[in-house]
């Protein structure tokens, strides 16, 4: 049976997740798109190179993250955590958090591993400040 | 390396895909739910309990579906189609539809399926008139 997971139960899906199906809208249209990330203190950690998903989130910082775990077709959890985008600039943890990424995901492309580990600010390493996290289950 | 895929490429991974993830907007807010779904003649049908999904999709017709083909972290495709939201009332579509879901989806739920197979109209069929789709690609 289908039940709704609770908001400890809903990080525990979040925090175990690699790849999240995140949520935004460009002018007046959802778009999706799938990240890495990592999970700290309430917000959603990931980066990218500038483009579409970037320039949605800059003109309208609603967003979500959508995480699934199927163990298979009758026992699955999805989460969902809606937040406000935040860029990082701090130089500091811009580091930190690109470092994070790339330990946590040595399988990102040359290009990305290649920016991150060299900081450029090409790169646009950003959050989500999560307000609000539901889930549900089958099992 | 990562290039864009044309719109007869996009059209493959999302044809040969059996999960996607729905974007839509839900009071100003992105909202994205896996769901399994079937093409034909260039909409994207699936099906749905009432819920917040539906009831974003009938508030905010336009919505989007993001499906992913990974063969490994090198060589994975993404593709994303947009269109607007349009219920099937027609009953022999809504058959039809659901028979298809069904014979290709035996997996859903319990509920989902006894619903469906009795054709309830507490289960909405829907599908996205899809103009506009995208993708990229690395290998």
């Amino acid at each position: 049976m289908t039940k709704a997971l609770n908001e400890n139960e809903a990080w525990v899906v979040i925090k175990a997740g690699r790849m999240g199906h995140l949520g935004c809208i460009d002018h007046d249209e959802p778009y999706v798109v799938p990240i890495n990330y990592l999970v700290e203190d309430g917000r959603i950690y990931s980066h990218s190179l500038p483009g579409k998903k970037i320039s949605a989130l800059r003109h309208h910082p609603r967003a979500c993250l959508q995480v699934g775990q199927v163990q298979n077709d009758f026992h699955w959890q999805s989460a969902i955590a809606f937040g406000d985008y935040e860029e990082v600039n701090d130089a500091e943890k811009r580091t930190m958090v690109l470092r994070q990424l790339l330990e946590r995901y040595p399988e990102l492309t040359p290009v990305e591993s290649q920016l991150a580990r060299e900081g450029k600010w090409e790169v646009v390493v950003f959050c989500l400040r999560i307000d609000k996290v539901t889930g549900v289950a089958e099992d």
